[in-house]
């Protein structure tokens, strides 16, 4: 398929158009029709890019799925869980950008009034989870430490988009992302500790 | 509201009932006015036990939220962190009974055909998650060590669960649980400790 040959940007622009409009009239308000006519395309061109309504509000969690898997999979020869994971974290850093932050406050005012925007959203939270545990299963972790080490590193890229979005300054992603992760894996080692009053 | 009154057990037979139609039909092909009428009731019934079709396979779910949270709560004063989790873990013993590992069994395969019962899903296990996790700040664990221990509490339910389901003698669902615990206390330690190789 040639998509996008004869619309450049194409997928950005339906993206906009989207939010724009589901900021503006709801998501449930808003026809696929109304997206594609804003973008300056027809209804056949926004199914070309995006399989339904809802799927174009989440492009984002997909380019993250792939960054994080890559950097596990480039990670160097010796490299330990805890380097895949802050290797995968860094990689984010390309995408966390200035005008990102605008797009990502509007599409949470969004989705946080659509539970059906949620249920996509955990969807995509599941996908890349499962994508980064194949990544650290290839690079010969267990399944119980890929599984461990997928779930920690979303619980810090979590916690680190959380503060990113609130700073105002431009301290890159990567230094709350190495933050979130050296927090979670202090905690991790109280837990691991804290044995001894059990049965 | 007096749900139930006239229908002993309403909520229990809607379920069964669902279940053996969608093993049957599929969960597309079933209506709820047929899942009323195989368990004897009317449309109106089921929609006061369960909000959409799609509820009706999640109860246990909710089952779970409620047990978690409350054994959490009702753990002993100066219980750690761990001690918290592996009581939350233990709690969920009174619902694992063999006759659930039949259902479970019909109910996976029910759901992996379905993508929507995949996404309920996930709300489920996120809504579970909060409620651990709200759980967890109320005993004076702060927001990261609250949300962390929820998701190891979480990701060691999911392998116990899995261990259990395949096991055929009756070791209880505790010691699956016990297990899968200590197992991820292991792996967070050499987590915590494999810092050296990082910038």
């Amino acid at each position: 398929m040639t998509v996008g040959r004869w619309e450049p940007n194409a997928r950005e622009r339906l993206e906009t158009a989207a939010l724009d409009l589901f900021v503006t009239n709801g998501y449930e308000g808003t026809t696929v029709a109304q997206i594609a006519e804003r973008a300056g395309m027809n209804r056949a061109t926004f199914f070309r890019h995006f399989a339904d309504k809802r799927e174009v509000l989440f492009g984002g969690e997909d380019v993250l799925a792939g960054l994080f898997a890559d950097a596990i999979a480039g990670a160097p020869l010796g490299a330990t869980l805890s380097d895949c994971m802050l290797a995968a974290l860094a990689a984010a850093e390309v995408v966390m950008t200035s005008n990102l932050r605008v797009v990502a406050a509007r599409r949470i005012a969004v989705v946080a009034l659509s539970s059906e925007l949620q249920e996509r959203g955990l969807l995509k939270h599941a996908r890349i989870a499962t994508s980064v545990t194949a990544a650290l299963r290839k690079r010969g972790e267990d399944e119980v430490a890929a599984r461990l080490g997928a779930e920690i590193t979303l619980l810090a890229f979590s916690f680190a988009f959380e503060r990113w979005m609130k700073a105002n300054d431009d301290e890159p992603f990567s230094s709350f992302a190495e933050a979130a992760l050296r927090d979670l894996q202090t905690r991790t080692a109280q837990l691991a500790h804290a044995q001894r009053f059990s049965s």
